[in-house]
């Protein structure tokens, strides 16, 4: 393969430090641009072992003058930037906005007028879709988000969709599940259950579960996510596309955390009623038809929940410190 | 009827104004709020009969310390505060996201914390469909909007969705198809090819058509449109619900203008083709199919597009000066 020049939005982040990792170790040129807003996923500890082999500019994607400057002459560009916590697009709607939506046109204004050729991939979520109407859930299901994030989302979704349709920029988009992995955030349960289910574990506390803890849910090892976006990046085929990733394994929240109890060896959880913001934007049972993917472009995830949760947990025994 | 304290946002506006209109007669307190941005269609003309029986405040829905105040012991809001140009927003895709999106995050914001009870219209738009896939176009047709304008009032539209379900507002959303009549801008072709196409009659120069003119439409005058409105804000039925309006008459371009030229008395039409950046945003054949509204609330429009046309021309036979 030829040497690449790559942009990451949210590059410091958890699934953009990973696929940073990949490219570098694949001969690529890599940039990393990310605002490292403080609660968001940036984290410069994510790249500390890539350091020296990366250039990471810390910047706002929605600067007018830096980020036009950063996207000139790349190759590649993974969109990987947001606001992802659920609960915080609620309380801050605005923000959230700013970021999942406004940020995104103004990454795109950029691309069409400063480099349309760049191949671009989109990193969406599964939250757009609401709570499901059928399951598995596939492309095709109604949209109905049932928080503020999942319409900026949506919004975000769209435009890079447009600017494909309208202008021919070559946009891919996937709709992420939960994604899980070395470099998540752990410190809060603002993106993830998951993430602070980790902390607890490792800080030797229980797992708190909200209601009956059968809601299911399906799960993506980070490095399975980070396949799925070299496979996207690649491909004349996904221009335009929309897929969906997921998981295999469906699992209960409440056998997921004894799971993650049974891998680390020791550990309690607890049932607990849900808490009344939560429960106003819960979902049910989520999991996703990913044969689209599959179909178009082989992609499959290959690192199973018990494997991708202990190679987490033992990344976060040795390193909690540096995600407080 | 008892009177009600009412607030209409783009009150100034075309429809807003015919709405205020109706409202004054059957004895409303009536409040207008505009932002009279030029180019927009606030104008004072619009409400030159009423203004003593009206209140009028210019300002934007986006203030965060006027609007709520305005909002303050409203019974009904109707929201048709928007920029509603699927060209100016290609070109400036900020502006639109800012007032189809962010105002009315901000509407709605102020709504559940200052007055949770009013009841709420939001005015929405058939442009967020997109190119229909199927024909007649109802309320579960895929959404894949063809420009900014439809994704951002796409994402309006689902804020006011997700305020209903999360915080208990009432709101009922409504998917216009193209309206028409007085007060409607003729002054250009931003919003609607219809009104350019007055202003050219009255003028006595031709009218363009893009393409063969053989794409179908459906029109509502402004009239039936503001029935609409009225019906769905004292519906208890409609509370969280979405509705297209539409029109039983569905005509090919080349025949309306046709038609508008016969109602005049006067005039030619003359076929070009389309314009790059319009081809790029067209959609095709649009009509609605409008049965889930007439069959929850009993409404259909009763004004024939003939007589529409006619009462729209002798308006701006007369007034043509008050829009230019």
């Amino acid at each position: 393969m030829n040497s690449k020049k790559i942009l990451i939005t949210g590059g410091l982040g958890f699934i953009g430090s990973s696929l940073a990792r990949r490219l570098v170790g694949l001969g690529h040129e890599v940039t990393l641009v990310d605002s490292l807003i403080p609660l968001y996923g940036g984290n410069l500890f994510n790249v500390d072992d890539i350091k020296d082999s990366v250039r990471i500019n810390v910047s706002d994607v929605r600067d007018p003058h830096s980020f036009p400057r950063l996207l000139e002459g790349q190759d590649w560009m993974f969109n990987l930037a947001g606001q992802t916590s659920h609960l915080d697009s609620m309380t801050d709607p605005f923000t959230d906005l700013d970021i999942n939506a406004k940020a995104q046109l103004s990454i795109l204004e950029s691309c069409r007028k400063i480099n349309p050729k760049v191949r671009i991939v989109f990193a969406s979520t599964r939250q757009i879709y609401g709570k499901p109407q059928y399951l598995p859930v596939d492309e095709n299901h109604p949209l109905i988000p049932v928080d503020v994030n999942g319409i900026n989302k949506l919004a975000g979704e769209h435009y890079h969709l447009l600017y494909h349709r309208v202008y021919g920029l070559k946009t891919v988009v996937l709709r992420l599940t939960n994604t899980y992995g070395p470099g998540m955030r752990v410190k809060d349960a603002r993106q993830t259950f998951l993430g602070i289910w980790i902390k607890n574990l490792v800080e030797g506390k229980p797992l708190q579960i909200f209601g009956d803890g059968l809601q299911l849910r399906d799960f993506n090892f980070v490095d399975d996510v980070v396949d799925a976006m070299l496979n996207a990046i690649n491909s004349e085929l996904a221009v335009g596309k929309i897929y969906n990733l997921g998981g295999p394994e469906r699992i209960g929240l409440k056998e997921l955390a004894e799971t993650m109890v049974s891998v680390f060896g020791t550990g309690k959880c607890e049932l607990i009623p849900f808490p009344p913001d939560r429960k106003a934007i819960d979902i049910g049972d989520y999991y996703s038809d990913f044969s689209r993917i599959t179909n178009d472009l082989g992609w499959r995830p290959s690192v199973t929940l018990k494997d991708g949760l202990g190679k987490s947990l033992s990344y976060y025994k040795q390193h909690l410190g540096k995600y407080l």
